[in-house]
């Protein structure tokens, strides 16, 4: 463990120097009213590990994090946000300043149309709420990146590579980490993952099974490359 | 604080001893689909107050527990739930061995009627979700109860007092807690809270600002009392 840090640290510590990273991380929410919301499961781990592995590689580290009780990862900038439209304000503003930009929160598609400012009290009967989509920053931000590198997932049930894969091209996205939520081992709340990096040229490593700071290490050396730096350049 | 550990310690270490405490804490979470879930703003963090603060008085606690990432209190029973129906299928089926129950938990009034089998994926138009009425558990417990205490909350937006005194007639309860959530330094998330407890004789204890487990610890002294406990005695 110790040694692996170790080598961990000589290696990595200066691979991402000088670059500028923003992470999306955790499960948007989005108010019904003050006390009921429409949620999407995400533990932020995987998000909260990338930062954390690409702040030790010396990149000067920004989380836009949904609620979670996480513990900020050491020498990492955290903005705080809720809902989707939040995180796409915040996420939108930062972007120009970017290198590299790594999507990894489970943002809801949609909102209630309505939040009411009271609670809703309770009627014996059936409860109709329209739902509209929310902003897709992921598609927003392939549409008008210049330099950055950008960074999605797609965290599936079903048919997972055929959904990364069309989604990669339709957001025109350097790299597509795809996740098969239901698989042990895998997705939310769990403490390892099971992932697949996809990469326009058609290009797919699978990984093993590894705990979610692994998998954000391997994650944050592809970023590397695609910035055009290796570990033999440092 | 120490010195104030330590008088918590002999004054209160055998007050509820022999005695069964059910506390059900967090926010239930509905599902719509694999991915997606209803939820309700809990921390959980005041039902696991008031099952640290009944175990140091020597009850046998159990705490029935939405999703949350808080430890497990020291010599707690912990019985994790997701959904309103599993909730109310743990604490219907524990209530007869108990002499107290304490409804924390955020319950989801309402549930999405259909929970789709696989991640639904996003169009570019409204959702119309229908949401049906979930198992009202409180008001169940309060119609079956024998010689059980029975302690609801009430967490409202507005007309606190009037709506909690006339949830506490309806349900049948013993004493309730009425928490105004849009309170600065009270209600969900926040380390303290500001309530009251109300009581059918038509009493009312208004506390002052407190953290959440000396708010507990009043609570289990008011419990003690209803059960015919009281300090001198111990």
């Amino acid at each position: 463990e110790i040694v692996e840090e170790l080598i961990q640290f000589f290696t990595s510590s200066t691979l991402l120097s000088g670059k500028k990273v923003l992470i999306t991380a955790g499960g948007t929410q989005e108010p019904l009213d003050p006390v009921r919301y429409l949620g999407n499961r995400s533990s932020g781990r995987m998000g909260y590990a990338i930062a954390q592995a690409c702040q030790e590689a010396g990149a000067e580290t920004i989380l836009v994090s949904a609620p979670t009780d996480l513990p900020i990862p050491k020498g990492v900038k955290r903005i705080s946000v809720m809902t989707a439209q939040e995180m796409h304000d915040v996420v939108l503003e930062e972007f120009p300043k970017m290198d590299v930009i790594v999507k990894a929160a489970a943002v809801a598609d949609y909102r209630p149309k309505e939040n009411a400012s009271q609670k809703i009290k309770k009627q014996g009967t059936s409860l109709w709420v329209e739902l509209v989509p929310n902003p897709d920053i992921l598609a927003e931000l392939g549409k008008i990146k210049s330099k950055q590198i950008l960074v999605g997932f797609a965290a599936e049930t079903e048919n997972l590579i055929d959904y990364a894969q069309e989604k990669m091209r339709r957001k025109n996205v350097d790299m597509l980490v795809a996740n098969d939520v239901t698989r042990q081992g895998s997705g939310f709340g769990s403490l390892t993952n099971i992932v697949s990096f996809l990469f326009p040229d058609g290009r797919r490593i699978d990984l093993p099974q590894m705990n979610k700071l692994e998998v954000a290490r391997h994650l944050r050396d592809k970023i590397a490359e695609l910035l055009g730096v290796t570990k033999e350049d440092v």
